[in-house]
């Protein structure tokens, strides 16, 4: 998982090929793919350890009050756009997310996924009606359009670098939504209020996660050839990769 | 054009070849491509075609009122999801554009194709301040809102086949953006409510227009393989298209 997860970083998803998944593992190609039966098998996979990985983080916040959970929902989808291996991660699942049309199992897991984002949130706003902390509203209605225009914002942020949206989301969606959706005397607390940048410390987590896993990568550690930093070079050059 | 648009419908952006967009026109592979260096040099030129029907369809609303505008914009993005061409379309617009990270021109291009969006939206927005239809409010971030929204919904419904979003989206704008946007007295028309759903005769438009240009390919003509229908097929198989 650790292996693929750099292969991504580095090479994107349309170009990875097994043998570059292989070279980050201590297994052969042929080993490697004793398991799988194909590049698209193994990444499968990949999407199934994802989505244990965001249940387990979706379960770390189960405690917190609802608008303390939706404002780290919030935060969870408008990070920064200025981390080297998300930027080309995040590239990378998306292209892999334009190829599930023709793959039935991307498709599966994929939606699965969709199911579970949709869940959380729902949740979230159902608790946060009960518990009287916001307004009537329709939840499915009210997840389906945050979801919707996060991912939106993310993916004009990683194609073409248009950082901007996800500022200018975060900020649209407290104006027009959560303003609105808030209880009177209900409100976000200070330090998570969605209308306010996410901290640093949020956005390393999964690169984090698959590095503490191994042991032998140090978090800072940026030798993949994946260049892209805060100084605004990611508005000229998102994600450089090898293309041979 | 009309033969790269009927290649990416029906072989996608990712495996497409040259080759593929060749055999749909009477030219050869080699002169064809005389006056092209490659594959994604022929499909920039494409997505400027693309931006110059675009401005084309814009210039055709621009007497129309603010709400109307609007509301013609809604429509734009939200069209309904059961047409086979626009389906498969949109999926290869989509692969293409994950590609724009690695490839400087589609980046280029995307970049004046967001400028050109969220320029129209943002003066629709402006003229009906304005005109006192719309309530105070800020266009660049209610613009980049809608546009994410809409591209979010769009994705989720093109990649995993999750109808539903398009028109959750669209209920969820109307009740927490446009409800609140309308002056008092103000109204959409009601042919023309963003919360109902698009007419079906703006959703061929592309597709009529790349046929008309020709004039051999019936409108209705779906000779193409790609099998997406109205009938619910798009949820479990969305696009198929030839591997090999």
């Amino acid at each position: 998982m650790r292996g693929t997860y750099e292969a991504l970083c580095e090479h994107g998803y349309t170009e990875l090929t097994a043998q570059d998944i292989a070279d980050r593992t201590d297994k052969s190609k042929s080993l490697l793919f004793y398991h799988y039966d194909s590049k698209e098998d193994l990444l499968a996979d990949f999407l199934e350890f994802l989505f244990e990985r965001f249940d387990e983080r979706v379960a770390e916040t189960r405690d917190l009050p609802p608008v303390e959970r939706l404002a780290v929902f919030v935060d969870w989808f408008l990070y920064g756009p200025g981390e080297n291996d998300r930027q080309s991660f995040h590239v990378a699942m998306l292209e892999l997310r334009t190829q599930a049309p023709y793959n039935e199992e991307f498709r599966e897991k994929l939606r699965k996924s969709d199911d579970q984002l949709r869940e959380v949130l729902e949740e979230i706003l159902r608790d946060g009606l009960e518990a009287g902390e916001f307004r009537e509203h329709d939840p499915e209605e009210t997840a389906a359009l945050l979801i919707a225009a996060f991912d939106g914002a993310r993916i004009r942020q990683l194609t073409i670098g248009r950082d901007e949206y996800l500022e200018q989301v975060r900020t649209a969606t407290a104006t027009w939504v959560f303003d609105d959706l808030l209880a009177e005397g209900a409100s976000f607390p200070a330090d998570r209020d969605p209308s306010t940048l996410p901290e640093a410390d949020q956005q390393h987590r999964l690169a984090a996660d698959l590095r503490a896993e191994n042991g032998t990568v140090d978090r800072d550690d940026d030798t993949n050839g994946t260049d892209v930093d805060d100084s605004g070079a990611a508005r000229d050059e998102p994600v450089e990769r090898d293309r041979e």
